[in-house]
């Protein structure tokens, strides 16, 4: 541990998941004083239709 | 928040969800007094064979 | 399946619990034509602390 | 319940996935008093690049 | 990773937490080939009126 | 949108939790494009014997 899931709507790319990886692994560290290899980060990419938010899926149009 | 994740097995339609998403919404509104805006829903829909029940994938055929 | 994770900063009375379940999993049924007994429901209850809107965690007074 | 989720790195194969249930169900009545009726595991599968552990993604080959 | 979450209603004696992560982390890397050191297991623990099956909360009495 | 879940073993202070909440939020805005509003973390603080890592809960003294 720590174990953080990141679930986003829409794909990120390979770049920006590693730089949120890095950034976050560091922040764990630096305040929590969680030693980096014990970080593990999982990333869920969802479909817009997949999110709701207010009530409304998202890329509704409306 | 509230923040809410509906998991199946198989595929829901859009509509479904849009539909789910709405009457979600508004049952937290009405009996939690959620103010709609606040609340978050995500899908996520499974493979039958990435779901077992009793110890048993779904669509086992057995 | 379904499996439905709630999650909620701060309580909820037995009573909002019971109705969310009751309309939620009536909602699955209708709409997805899931069997009310397949849906299982569980609730989290966050202390306020532990829930952070757009970089400010709740309660924060600011 | 129980439920179970069980998140992984790349794929595991259908014969895999339903060993891994047979066990766990197993387990879980055995040592827990859960009936195998009652039990869900969902499995979540992946790709390398959204896992990262110590701050980088899986197969980043360095 | 792999990363498990499991879910119960009520609670476990650490005896029965021990042994499910012995028996759990023993079948991932007999069946999926997971190195035992990559395993995460969590326990989520909750309250009987947390957790809802078939639309009546456990514990209902009815 | 985004959601994310962080858990670990052990408590967090409210200010380790603010500070967290605030870089994590931004690394997602810089990084992500993730408008600052749209951004839930919940933090979920787990007893240590509710965590296994390697097949042996945590704070076992062996």
């Amino acid at each position: 541990m720590p174990y953080v899931n990141i679930r986003v709507a829409g794909t990120l790319t390979r770049e920006q998941k590693q730089q949120i990886a890095t950034e976050l692994t560091d922040t764990l560290e630096r305040v929590a004083n969680k030693p980096k290899s014990y970080t593990y980060i999982s990333f869920d990419e969802l479909p817009d239709e997949n999110w709701a938010v207010a009530g409304k899926l998202l890329g509704s149009g409306d």
